[in-house]
């Protein structure tokens, strides 16, 4: 007989965990119970699970009893919290915070890329940050034929990454701008909650991710650094490949765009070879049909478990470098999708 | 006696031809009169230069009889076809389009970065395309100090760079998106008014700046290329600084964004002495104060005669190269203002 899964969902009722729960209803993996948990705040919320209507619990520690699978977006502290409680009591958990994602016995993992690193799991495997999910997955064929040895990314990323909240203060400050009133009063959450000013992302960019820290690089940036050598060396401060990111908020609500930047190894590498490279690849999409005008868009990503990447072609003063211009939905591959395609690769590995 | 100028504004009911009129009004140059050209279309609009009511008339060539001196900003047909009548009346022109820049005899200029090159002029001076322009007025200075070896930039263009029309096709989306209503309909300029396909701008990114050329670049990142070379060495095609170039335009109305990554020869240079070079060089202003969250932003930025730039920090894993961002007004520094200021110098220096 085929084993079923309990599982839950932690951080159920925010942009991500939402769509968890419907990425869960889609996926693979064998359901036999599902447990949507929250905040005090956002107990009592009714939402579906495929006919079945759940409501969201309050968690405890005693919410992981039987638990067979979390999949968690409540936030760093949340995870910190509750997922070693969750795996005292048996539970394996998939964590889309950054809370575990250096740690050195925590896989780091998209599963297309390096799916191995799960075996390594002691409970708790990370989601990668949705910047680097969609970069990775458009430079891991490129690596894996030709070698990369520098990697320089310019991110276009979408409100959505820093909540729903984010998402509303967006709609709300760009309808204000509309109607001509000031946007400056309607700025609470963005560039980054827990920062000290808060400007309006509406009609503007913000070049801030996440807090900036001594060395001139913002958080994000410094994740989109580490995490790609993680996921791609195994290592977070290789220098095999060197990488290196500007991040940056621009007003769109989902799907970040990414402007690349490659070197590889191979010289002879042709703009047609990494496009072929790329088109096979699982989960990439290659759009790249510039006759026609076709290149990846946000709003054409949206809603979509794929990676999208175009506009591919060499930098013509620099053997081996190349330009491109990756596009994805910053909550499905970035997030939701990523999280439970790593629960589904662990129900087919036997590692839960 | 102080020589005072007729001056005639090719172009004056447009986004830039607009924000001529004001800079001009604000600028030292001496004006005797003001005469404001358009299409028959426009012929008719009464505009204000300073205190006078103007009324738009239809471009002639024998409206330029007795102009002494033109600026231009009609679109690269117009240029063409009545620029070269007015300088055979006698006129020197300012042109913002694209029609002469990489003519060999036409000076290509930014008047803080290469000044000298409008003593060459034959009649016409060309302004640089808007996205260059605020990237060599912040690369300057540190090519002067410590050399200049790579470019590699991403850029973040606002609507206003196709024209009003296109800002306020970006505001009908934005608006039938807050609505519900579909916005597929609405595009009919952006990407770029002359190619086949329109995609909406709004809560969108659209990698396609003017047409995509056949060796894979966009014509904007082409014109990033080729102007910065010509601006910086004289020569469009030299490789004594190799530039590459991926232009996107964001849902901003006004001002361009940048993220420049870049290479310098003096590999001892820190991050502070690149701030210190970029502060002290005229029209440029250091937005570089990350506990205090600050940065340049389109909102702060539009309206400003200036180039912003912040975010200034080394890439830590190879020696000499750096990362910042760059924002500028692209109707003021990277239209209007920097016509208007080549029209400043050409009369300081005698040439006009």
């Amino acid at each position: 007989m085929t084993k079923e899964y309990n599982v839950a969902i932690l951080g159920a009722t925010g942009a991500v965990g939402r769509r968890m729960i419907e990425q869960l209803a889609q996926s693979t993996i064998p359901v036999k119970s599902v447990k949507l948990l929250a905040s005090s705040r956002s107990a009592g919320t009714v939402l579906k699970f495929r006919d079945q209507e759940l409501t969201v619990e309050e968690t405890t520690p005693e919410s992981f009893d039987g638990i067979d699978l979390v999949l968690s977006s409540a936030g760093g502290g949340v995870s910190k919290k509750f997922l070693p409680e969750a795996v005292k009591r048996g539970a394996v958990c998939v964590d889309n915070t950054s809370a575990f994602r250096m740690d050195e016995d925590v896989p780091l993992v998209v599963p297309e890329v390096n799916p191995e690193a799960l075996k390594n799991h002691h409970g708790i495997i990370a989601n990668p940050n949705c910047s680097t999910i969609q970069m990775v997955m458009a430079l891991e064929p490129v690596r894996r034929k030709f070698g990369l040895k520098q990697i320089i990314v310019s991110t276009y990323q979408a409100a959505s990454g820093a909540g729903q909240a984010a998402i509303e203060e967006l709609k709300r400050e760009t309808q204000d701008y509309l109607d001509g009133k000031d946007m400056q009063n309607g700025a609470k959450i963005l560039p980054t909650k827990g920062d000290k000013k808060h400007y309006p992302l509406a009609f503007n960019l913000l070049p801030q991710i996440d807090v900036l820290e001594d060395n001139g690089y913002s958080h994000e940036e410094w994740k989109m650094i580490h995490e790609t050598k993680k996921i791609m060396l195994n290592d977070m401060n290789s220098q095999d490949i060197k990488v290196t990111a500007t991040c940056v908020r621009v007003p769109v609500p989902i799907a970040h765009g990414e402007s690349v930047y490659f070197t590889v190894e191979d010289e002879a590498a042709t703009a047609q070879d990494i496009m072929n490279a790329i088109a096979d690849f699982p989960g990439v999409v290659l759009q790249d049909d510039i006759k026609n005008q076709i290149y990846p868009q946000p709003i054409t990503a949206e809603g979509s478990r794929d990676t999208f990447v175009g506009r591919i072609r060499p930098d013509y003063e620099n053997k081996g470098a190349f330009n491109m211009w990756v596009v994805a939905d910053n909550l499905l591959k970035g997030a939701a999708w990523n999280t439970v395609e790593n629960a589904e690769y662990l129900v087919k590995m036997n590692l839960v």
